[in-house]
C-alpha cells in the first residue's frame, strides 16, 4: 500500500539523471587531453558524472559541505554499542568546538562542517557562536528501542526525510556545489545493518559488525536484535519510509533526505560509510535515480557495507580499513573528486602542447 | 661478485629504521583520541609511521614535491610502445609549462615539481624561467637496447642512482618534508617489467602489461622482448645495480637514488606505480630498509605492479585504475598522508572534550 507523502512524491518525482549528452561531450573532451587513453582510469568517469550532472565541461565542487545528521536509539538501551548514549551529545559539542575527526578532514578539504540536531536524546543549546553551525530540528528525543515495535511513526519517518531534505537545500541553495554525508548517533549501526538486511535482502548475521567495537557476546547480541527487530516489525522493502520508520532512525532519514536534496539540484553526494550508506538505501528506494548522484567515499571496516555498496552499484573511491562514521571518509574521498577535475579542466591536450599522438 | 662502489655502499649503510619508540609513543596518543580504538584504520598507521620516521609526535609534510625522472630507453625501438620516443623530451617541456596531469595534481596537493632529465634523447636547453624545474642530468642519450646486451654499464647504474641520491638531497636539504617519485620515459614499462620479473622471480607474461595501451601483436612482441633481454643478460637479482644496468633505465636508477636519499634523511617518499616501483625494488635490493619508508600511492592497472607491491610488502593507498605515471599517483595519495597527520596532530581526546569512553 502506497504511503508515501505528496511532497515527498513530487521531490522523488523532480530528479532526472545525469545528461547523457554532456557526459558524452566530457568523454571527447577526456579523449583529447594530453596521456594515452583514459590513463587516469576512474578518475576520467568520476570528472564525466559530474559534467553530466553539472551540464557543464567546467564543473566545480567548491565551496562544500558536510552535513552532519545526529541522533539517538531506543535500541541502544539493548547493549548493541561500546558506548553510553549521551555519547551522542557530546560528539556534537565536540563537532561545534572543531575538535573531532570530521573537524580535522573538513579543514583539511575546505568543506564547511553543518550539525543537524535530528533527534539527539540530550538538549542542545547552542552558544550564539555555533549558531550557524548546529541547526535544531529534533523529531523526538531519540527513536523508541525497535525490538518491541517501529522506531518511529510513519509520519515522524517522513518528516525525518524532509527535514534532511530542506537542511540540504538550505545548504546547496546557498551555493554549496559538493555535499558531503556524516552521521552521529550511538547505536546506529544497529539500525543501519537492519535497513541494509531489509533492502538487500541480506541475513543480518552478514550485516551486523562490531561498529563502535564491541565485543562477541555483545555481537551475537546485536545480532539477535537485528533479526528480532526485522521479525517483530516486518519492514516492506519496497517502501523507503516503511522501513526507515520501523527499524531506522532520525538521523539516517535526515541522510536520505540530504541525498535526495543533492540529486534533485543536480549536485555530486559524496556519502560516508555504513550508516550514510544506509541512508542512501533509502534515498534509493524512495527514488532509484538519486545512485546517479551518489560517490561512495570509502569502504567501511563493517562487513556489510560492501554488500550494500555492491547493491546500489557503487564502487567506494578509497579503503582504507576506516569505521568512524561523523562523515571522515566522505570528506577525505572528496579530494580524489578534486583531482578528477583539476585534471579534466586543467590538462592540456595533445594538439595545444604539440605532442605527436601514438 | 661484489660490484657496489663505495660512495653508495656508505648511503646505503646510513640509512636506519623509523624510530620504534617514536611509534610507541605515538600509538598511544592514537589510543588516545576522541574516537573508538583505531577507528580511522590505516590512517592512524601511516601516521605512526611517520612519527617513527621523524622522532616526533608532531610531523609535517610540508613542502612536499614531485622528483620526476626523465630518460630515454633503446628497447623502444623494438616498437614496445604505443608513443614514438621523441615524446618523451615533449612531456617533460609540458611538465615545465604545467600543462600535464602531474601539474595539475601537484597544484591541488601544494607539491613543487621538479623534473631531472637523466638520460632523454631530445636535447633539452630549458628557458631561463624554467632553470629551478629542470635538472639537466644525463647519463647518455638512451640506454642501449637490452635485448642486444646491457642496457648501460655498471658504473652509468651507479652513476645514475648517485644523481638520484643528489638531486632528491637538493630537495630534502632545501626543506623538503615528503618526496614523491615521478617518471618519464617512452617504453619504460618495459625496462620496469623486466626488472620485476628479475627481482621478484616473476615470469615475465605475469609481469608484463599494455603499458601506455599497445595491442595484442605488440603485448606479446613486448613479452618476448622482455624475456629474451633477462636470458640475454642474465642479471644478478641479489645486486641492484647489476639488475638496473642490464635491463634497467637511467629515470629508473634515478628513482631508486631519490629514495635512497630520502630514507637517508628520514623522510617519507611517496612511489607512483608501475615504474617508479620498479626503482623501488632497485633500492630495495641496495639497502632493504629503504621500504620502511616508502608509501605505495597506488596500484597501477598495470598487472605486475600488484605483485611488485606484494614483494615490497607494501599496501597501496589508492586503487583507481590508473596507469600514466609521472607521479600523479604518488602525488594524490599524498592526501590521504595529509589527512592522516591532520587528524594524528589535530583531534581532541577524551579526557579534554570531556566525552565519556565506551
Amino acid at each position: 500500500m502506497e504511503k508515501q507523502g505528496l511532497e515527498l512524491k513530487r521531490i522523488a518525482a523532480g530528479i532526472e539523471p545525469p545528461d547523457s549528452r554532456w557526459i558524452a561531450k566530457a568523454r571527447q573532451r577526456t579523449a583529447e587531453l594530453l596521456m594515452p587513453s583514459r590513463a587516469l582510469g576512474r578518475l576520467h568517469d568520476i570528472a564525466e558524472r559530474v559534467c553530466g550532472m553539472r551540464r557543464t565541461l567546467a564543473p566545480t565542487i567548491d565551496p562544500k559541505a558536510i552535513l552532519i545528521m545526529a541522533g539517538d536509539h531506543g535500541v541502544a538501551g539493548q547493549g548493541v554499542s561500546a558506548y553510553p548514549r549521551e555519547v551522542t551529545g557530546a560528539m556534537v559539542r565536540t563537532f561545534l568546538s572543531g575538535g573531532a575527526a570530521i573537524n580535522a578532514v573538513a579543514r583539511q578539504v575546505g568543506a564547511g562542517v553543518r550539525v543537524v540536531d535530528m533527534g539527539v536524546s540530550a538538549a542542545l543549546a547552542p552558544q550564539a557562536a555555533e549558531a550557524g553551525k548546529l541547526v535544531a530540528a529534533k523529531i523526538r528525543r531519540g527513536t523508541d528501542d525497535f525490538t518491541k515495535g517501529p522506531a518511529m511513526s510513519y509520519a515522524e519517518a517522513e518528516r525525518a526525510v524532509l527535514t534532511g531534505v530542506q537542511q540540504a537545500l538550505a545548504l546547496l541553495d546557498g551555493g554549496i556545489a559538493m555535499l558531503g554525508t556524516g552521521d552521529m548517533g550511538i547505536g546506529n549501526t544497529t539500525p543501519s545493518a537492519a535497513i541494509g538486511a531489509v533492502i538487500t535482502e541480506t541475513d543480518p548475521d552478514a550485516m551486523v559488525g562490531r561498529g563502535t567495537g564491541i565485543d562477541a557476546a555483545a555481537l551475537r547480541l546485536k545480532r539477535k536484535v537485528v533479526r528480532g527487530g526485522i521479525q517483530c516489525n516486518q519492514p516492506d522493502r519496497s517502501d523507503g519510509l516503511d522501513v526507515l520508520a520501523k527499524v531506522g532512525g532520525f538521523e539516517i532519514g535526515g541522510i536520505a533526505g540530504s541525498i535526495l536534496a543533492a540529486a534533485g539540484r543536480r549536485r555530486p553526494v559524496v556519502i560516508d560509510g555504513f550508516i550514510s550508506t544506509a541512508g542512501a538505501l533509502i534515498a534509493h528506494a524512495i527514488c532509484p535515480l538519486t545512485r546517479e548522484y551518489m560517490f561512495a567515499g570509502h569502504c567501511s571496516e563493517e562487513p556489510g557495507h560492501r554488500i550494500m555498496l555492491d547493491y546500489l552499484g557503487l564502487q567506494p573511491l578509497l579503503d582504507l580499513n576506516m569505521r568512524l562514521g561523523e562523515g571522515t571518509g566522505a570528506a577525505l574521498a572528496m579530494q580524489i573528486i578534486e583531482g578528477a577535475l583539476r585534471v579534466f579542466r586543467e590538462v592540456s591536450t595533445f594538439e595545444a602542447a604539440g605532442v605527436p599522438r601514438g
